[in-house]
């Protein structure tokens, strides 16, 4: 049972709560607090040092990534952050250079986006640094995307390059603002999700709950350097790193097939530096099945999971 | 340094926001969102094993001081708390019951308030649990409490009774939120703040950044029977634990001194069971002083000069 389905479980028997268009489970919640025309986005997440990032780690980089994987979230809906509060664990007799560092990494990336940071707490953690970031934003309602709303003969795309982003990408990523944003201005996106923990494990999202399916184009998967390089020195194959290495942060997206070849030739224009590339497609049968030359191979690799019991 | 100055010095150089109307320093952000005549509430609060609670404690407590402390930083602001999102931090192989007491306490909290909880992630956090939890909310604009804005003559008002908090009490205490929407609705308030650092370490926060003073009543600061039976136990005298220990969650705040005796004529009639004490008021002139009969003693953070520990 992952977090998603406890708060479920424990608050099936409340009365629903007319302001919570999306409760826990998709990106961000989706909130109606009659701000105009346009929906409230919130959010929290957390990296941890020896979890998330190595403790010798430049802490400028750990505030870059623990603000870029929130802002990812809101990429993930088209939603637009706005303002964000931290709290920060640090062991006692802390270096006063680490937060300052870690504070600048987070208002390096944050400010130039308009994001501010209203509210700070310091804590004790300590055996390691615990870094929490909460973040509101908001979306227009008919440009929000959800996890849900794949429909089968969709076309399936993928942003950027995926596969091994712990050379480092992880710790610098910028997160797809304003490919986001662009989509949802152009295009009627399905259903939308930002990949941590790799397409293997993410795409299912898009599929539930109604039980769709999905087949990916091996030879399509846009595979990184970096998981290439990985691969010489023995690593995971590049297929295998790309479908399972976690913390992408790209988009991965569905949209009405007849969009996706005039998507393709639109989106050069704006990002002709980021790759897009449709990988699939949307199947009205459960399951994910890859093809390669030799065939359909169904997929049965995952990608990292948190909350998972040994 | 605190994270306020340190916020506030990385930030001096960014444009004003003009949608933050209150950003890091007090109990919450108050941010203007166009949410009709409301502001808009942010906070972020934590509670770590070993540090907010001991290791034995059971698990619904910890999730109901968590989202208590959150709250009651809503009543300090005189604000109605909405939304929480929650960020759990658990060592590897944890009993699955303790993630669900720990929600099974935060739910009975919040449910009955009308605070749902919409977001909730859990991560790794491999010596001991780590519980942070953001909030939003709103507050008439009209009706928004800070901490700055006593007055010097004002009137000082504490709720409840101070000290020996640690006994028990910080991990049930029920947020002032109702006692404070009352107090905003038929009074002007002009400073408050909850207690978490002791009377002697908060007061000094409702007379910045103008230095504004305090003189205090010594016999008229109400004292916890906790703090008495700890006292007997060989703890700090009864007073000392009133002015400096924490977690009292009570509200300190000031008003006008001709509102002082209506109000409290006033408050029994819906709060019958809740002491409401005048303990002292706001000086022109720097500093806090505690009268008793044997005369003015200076108080510091760490209580009466003349108690301080060797």
């Amino acid at each position: 049972m992952n977090e998603f389905d406890l708060i479920r479980l424990l608050t099936r028997d409340l009365p629903p709560n007319p302001t919570v268009v999306e409760g826990p489970g998709d990106d961000c919640a989706v909130l109606d607090l009659g701000a105009g025309a346009d929906y409230t986005l919130f959010k929290t997440d957390a990296v941890v040092e020896g979890v998330h990032f190595a403790p010798d780690t430049p802490p400028e980089r750990i505030g870059h990534k623990a603000l870029a994987r929130n802002l990812s979230d809101f990429a993930a809906m088209s939603g637009k952050p706005t303002h964000a509060v931290v709290t920060l664990g640090l062991p006692p007799g802390f270096d006063p250079e680490r937060p300052q560092a870690i504070y600048r990494g987070m208002l390096e990336l944050a400010s130039p986006l308009g994001v501010s940071i209203v509210g700070g707490e310091t804590t004790t953690c300590p055996e390691r640094l615990f870094l929490s970031i909460a973040m509101i934003g908001r979306v227009e309602r008919e440009r929000c995307v959800r996890r849900r709303g794949a429909q089968p003969g969709d076309a399936l795309f993928v942003t950027g390059d995926l596969g091994g982003s712990l050379e480092g990408r992880h710790l610098e990523f910028m997160p797809r603002l304003a490919e986001s944003r662009w989509l949802s201005k152009h295009w009627k996106l399905h259903s939308m999700i930002d990949l941590s923990d790799g397409l293997a494990g993410d795409l299912p999202h898009l599929l539930s709950p109604d039980q769709l399916g999905a087949e990916l184009h091996s030879p399509s998967i846009p595979i990184s350097r970096a998981a290439k390089r990985r691969a010489r020195s023995g690593g995971k194959s590049p297929l295998q790193a790309a479908l399972t290495d976690g913390e992408d942060f790209e988009l991965l997206f569905t949209l009405a097939s007849r969009d996706a070849v005039p998507l393709r030739d639109a989106w050069q224009v704006p990002f002709p530096d980021v790759r897009l590339t449709c990988i699939g497609r949307i199947k009205e049968t459960p399951g994910i099945t890859i093809r390669d030359r030799t065939g359909g191979h169904t997929l049965t690799e995952h990608g990292y999971r948190h909350f998972e019991q040994p």
